[in-house]
C-alpha cells in the first residue's frame, strides 16, 4: 500500500485496453469510502467512456492527447443538489447553497477522487489529474448536464499505462513540514529547498526550451501567466455565483 | 490496499501511545507523493504534538475530546507563500494570489491529506478529519503563525485507535455515479436512494434524541443550521480576501 502511494506517477499515455466493469466498480466503491462531511456525501462522480463526449472534452482539457486515449474519465463534482432535493422532500428547508458548503462539498469530492486514484493504481491502472476541469468548469457543466448546485472540482483519466515515465521530484520534506508553528522561509531556506529542483536536468531542458534564466520564470511567464490566472479566477468566481454558492 | 480503503472508519478515541518518528515521517512522505498542480507543491503541513497548542486548538475544534487525546494533528494548508518567495528571489513576479490558485493549492493540500490518511491506516493508525478547521481558519492562522498566502483547508488527528466503531453507511453507489451525463434525481430516486439510511437504527435514535420527524431536519435544524452556515461562509470569504486570494 505504502508502495502504491510512494510509486505514484501521473500516466499520460494509455493502452487501448478497456477497464473491466468489475474493476471500475471497485474503484468507484473505494471513492465513496473516503471521509466526508457529516456523512452527507455531497458529491457526484460522472463516468465518461463515450468517444463523442471525450471529443467534446478534448479542447476543454486543452487538447491533451490522453483525453482521447484513456478509456475512462472520472469527473468529481461538489454536489448539494441531491441533498437539497432530499431536504425539500422531507419537510425542511435546505441551506447548503453557500461558500462554506461549496468548500465542504469540494473537499469531499477531492478526497473521494484520491481514494479512486489509489485504488486504481493498486489494481494496475494508471491515472492523471486534469487541472483544466476548473478552468473550463462552466463548459463542462454544460457538456455533462450538471444542474445548479453542482460544480466539477477534480477530473482524472484512467487506464492501463503505456509509458515508462519515472517518478517526478519533490521538494525535500523539511520544505513542506512545520513543527508546531509555521516557520517562515528565509532567503537561504528558499535557496536550499529549491536547489535540487533547479539543478536537475529537467530544469536545464526547460530553461533552454523556454529561453528563460530561472525556472520560476518558466512558471510565471510561460506556464501559468498572470493574465490567464486573473481571467480563470474571475470565471470560477462567477460560476460559484451562478451555481448558487456565493 | 483496497482493504485499507474499504475498511476506513473515522476514529474518535485514541490510545495514549505516541506515534514513532519514523512512522510519522513515512506518513508525511506519503502525503507529498500525491499528484499536485504543475509539481509546484503549493501546500504546507503543520505537525502538532505539543499539549499547550492542542489546548488552544480544543475550543476552535468545537471541544471534541479527540483533539487532546490524539498524539498527532496534521493541518494541511494551501500555501502560495513559499512559491511566491521563490519567484521573488528568482527575478520574476509571482501571480498566484487569486481564487483560481487558492482552489489549486487547496486541492493539492487535500489530496496530500488523503494520502497521509491511507498511509497512516495501512500502518495501523487511525485518523479523523476535523471539518472545523475551515470554520475557524482565521483563529488557526493566528495560533499556527500562518503568513499571508497560507490558509488551512484540512486537518486530521492521528493515533492508535482505542475504539470499536463500525463502518458507517453510504448511499448506494448508483446514487452517486452518473454515466456520461448527470441524470437529475426524480422524487422516486430520492426516496429509493435515502431509504436504507432513513430506516437505520442510527436514524431512529437521532430522530428521538433531536425530537424531529425526518433525518433531513436533524441536518438543517440541528447540526448545520442556516444561521451558522451564513456566518461561517462570510467569515471564510473574508479570510480569502485578507489572505490575498480574492
Amino acid at each position: 500500500m505504502q508502495n502504491t502511494i510512494i510509486n505514484h506517477r501521473s500516466i499520460r499515455k494509455y493502452k487501448s485496453t478497456a477497464i473491466e466493469d468489475a474493476l471500475l466498480i471497485k474503484v468507484l466503491e473505494a471513492a465513496t469510502r473516503a471521509s466526508n462531511t457529516g456523512n452527507m456525501q455531497l458529491y457526484s462522480i460522472i463516468v465518461t467512456r463515450e468517444e463523442d463526449i471525450k471529443k467534446k472534452m478534448l479542447p476543454l482539457h486543452f487538447n491533451q492527447a490522453m483525453v482521447m486515449q484513456a478509456p475512462v474519465h472520472l469527473t468529481f463534482c461538489a454536489d448539494i443538489n441531491r441533498f437539497h432535493k432530499w431536504c425539500e422532500q422531507r419537510d425542511t428547508t435546505p441551506c447548503y447553497d453557500n461558500f462554506l458548503w461549496f468548500m465542504n462539498a469540494a473537499t469531499d469530492a477531492i478526497l473521494a477522487s484520491q481514494n479512486a486514484c489509489i485504488a486504481a493504481e493498486a489494481n494496475g491502472l494508471g491515472i492523471c489529474y486534469l487541472g483544466t476541469i476548473i478552468y473550463n468548469a462552466p463548459e463542462f457543466i454544460n457538456l455533462l448536464s450538471l444542474p445548479k448546485g453542482v460544480i466539477p472540482v477534480a477530473a482524472i483519466v484512467m487506464g492501463y499505462p503505456d509509458d515508462e515515465s519515472t517518478l517526478t521530484d519533490r521538494l525535500p520534506l523539511e520544505a513542506i513540514i512545520h513543527f508546531e508553528k509555521y516557520k517562515d522561509y528565509l532567503n537561504t531556506d528558499i535557496n536550499k529547498y529549491f536547489e535540487e529542483k533547479e539543478k536537475s536536468n529537467l530544469t536545464k531542458e526547460l530553461l533552454k526550451t523556454n529561453n528563460k534564466k530561472t525556472l520560476a520564470q518558466v512558471f510565471t511567464e510561460n506556464r501559468y501567466k498572470i493574465s490567464d490566472n486573473v481571467f480563470f479566477s474571475d470565471k470560477l468566481l462567477n460560476l460559484l455565483k451562478s451555481q448558487g454558492f456565493i
